[in-house]
């Protein structure tokens, strides 16, 4: 984490920041807290460009066992408010008058203007181009610990992956809630911290929609048509994200489908290359849906970390194109929807390496 | 649903606005879409003060199952992009050049900056005192469809803690997963869309936390000393709040710990009538708390609906108070937390009546 450290603290000197701040707190949330100092939420967190570490957490007995930084204070000294805490933080980290404060960019304008009214001896900035989005850049190279991390979420994921087609074939998962529950059970048995996101169980008669509402039910799953299984687990913070398709005596509009959406991941793989870039996968993509008179409505990818959905995006609409390099860690998911026929996707995880590729997760279209 | 819609539009004109966007797509999410047209989540809306609405969903299959709009138009034919639909939004409502147009209060000020780039022709405003503002607040007093679903959801929550109550007692829940599990599966058989938020079961190891990281784990529950379980369930959109503790053994400490939790949710409750306030509530408690020189770490309450934490807040810090009037529904959660002993917290959600309050929940201190 030090090295996570030094890097903002270089960003900050460059850019002449005297401090910034990171908030992570519904609504805001920004795992970048956890990644610099191990606090899992629900803290503040300021550095000051003498490299200093000032963190604020809510619960500090869980901040004690967790975090680590110069100082730990708790947010409550300062009421929960962050007007106060940043004058708080201002005293503490010995901020000079008339120096550069970076808030989150993700301050909505109208406490933007509390802050620039409350602290007018600072030149307070908040920007797209913040500190906050560089570390978001950072962050997509996963570091040797955090590859080790994810090395193992993604065999844990894989484990699991295992077990559910097994239990389907077996006929022992039944319906939505059968998968669902048996991911949160080993996911914990294993040592995950739960899963990532709630787990997307759509039995053939919902698989039409891209995020299944609600999420699973105790409705059939794996029954005749298209089932979609959409989950990730997180370990030590990291997380993964797969969706498998169960696929049972598809019609032909069905298998079509799947054969689309298995050629497009295979499409896609092929482009994994250092020297790529992002926008050059979604556009194979593209182009081979668009053979078939076919069209994503998602994105194909998102890189996966500290956060479900983080840098790089794969989208056509993206205003950042990333290229592949090593140490980059995504998931590509194409699928395909129809309100008749029902839905598939295929999910998988992907490390780029100096060679290619490693692929971290092994969710598949599975044929019952 | 209509006079939700009238009393919005009515406010917009009061106000001067031709046009207000609401957003509810991550990371900032406002359920007054669903309150306003049904859809569950992943949108935008629309509406102008000629009294039309026009919805934006990313699954356009998914709104067509759930929302009720006078448009519904794909999110995708904007690209995703909130820029290229409000464009579309102006064009679609017949906005007039120069009308006021106002955006969410959440929107971040770099995007803030983008939306008054691109719509220069109008007048955009983005302000606390805003119209989603205006309809978390309308949201407070709850009408008698909302009632209806808030009490149904509070029995199926009663229904869970007296099984979770029976199988403690019978030693077939050991674990904190097998609380958290119980919990999962009974809400969903009994038509819930799921628990509101990541249920919470801290062993006596772990109750020290306010909001036990991780949420739950493999580790013994309700084993000697306090254990904390804080769940809710989402039913028809509505959410209950509960938090149960389950006392083994405790030392005199902890024994203390508890009584004073009870007698402050005692105090609480006693405050619970037409004409008094929020705050007269936490004072009360307050003060109960410091005659034996223990303080909250955390807010006292919070109104439960469509969110898990709504209007009211029960703090000292927040800067409105609310009524206690008729319809308002709110949880409220005393709690003590000591890093030695354990943590203790009481959670019940209640309706504000005529003559008092109709209490929704029955969470209650367990003593086994």
């Amino acid at each position: 984490m030090q090295a996570r450290l030094e890097s903002i603290w270089d960003w900050m000197a460059q850019e002449d920041i005297a401090m910034v701040m990171f908030e992570d707190f519904e609504p805001r949330r920004d795992t970048t807290i956890r990644w610099l100092t191990g606090q899992p939420g629900d803290a503040l967190l300021f550095l000051s460009v003498d490299r200093k570490s000032l963190l604020m957490p809510w619960d500090t007995i869980l901040a004690k066992v967790y975090a680590k930084a110069d100082m730990i204070v708790p947010y409550n000294d300062y009421d929960r408010s962050p007007l106060r805490a940043i004058h708080g933080a201002v005293e503490r980290l010995n901020i000079p008058y008339g120096s550069k404060i970076e808030i989150p960019p993700t301050t909505p304008y109208p406490l933007f203007l509390n802050y620039v009214g409350e602290l007018s001896d600072f030149d307070i900035i908040c920007r797209e181009n913040s500190t906050s989005e560089h570390a978001l850049n950072l962050r997509t190279i996963k570091d040797e610990e955090e590859i080790r991390i994810l090395r193992k979420a993604g065999s844990i994921t894989n484990k699991i992956i295992d077990i559910l087609e097994k239990k389907v074939r077996s006929g022992k998962i039944k319906t939505e809630a059968d998968a669902a529950l048996l991911i949160e059970v080993e996911a914990r048995k294993r040592g995950c911290e739960g899963t990532g996101f709630e787990t997307l169980a759509a039995g053939p008669d919902r698989s039409f929609g891209i995020h299944a509402f609600p999420a699973w039910t105790g409705g059939p799953f794996a029954t005749q048509g298209l089932s979609i299984l959409d989950f990730g687990i997180r370990y030590c913070g990291y997380n993964t994200d797969v969706t498998l398709t169960f696929v049972r005596d598809p019609s032909p509009q069905q298998q079509k489908m799947v054969s689309l959406v298995e050629g497009a991941a295979e499409v896609a793989k092929s482009s994994i290359v250092v020297g790529n870039d992002t926008l050059f996968t979604w556009l194979l993509v593209e182009e081979f849906f668009a053979k078939a008179k076919k069209k994503m409505v998602h994105g194909l990818g998102h890189g996966v970390g500290l956060d479900v959905h983080e840098y790089p995006f794969f989208r056509n609409r993206s205003k950042t194109i990333w290229d592949m390099e090593p140490g980059l860690v995504f998931a590509i998911e194409p699928g395909l929807y129809d309100s008749m026929h029902g839905g598939c996707r295929l999910e998988n995880d992907f490390l780029v390496t100096e060679d290619g590729y490693e692929i971290l997760t092994d969710a598949r279209i599975i044929r019952l």
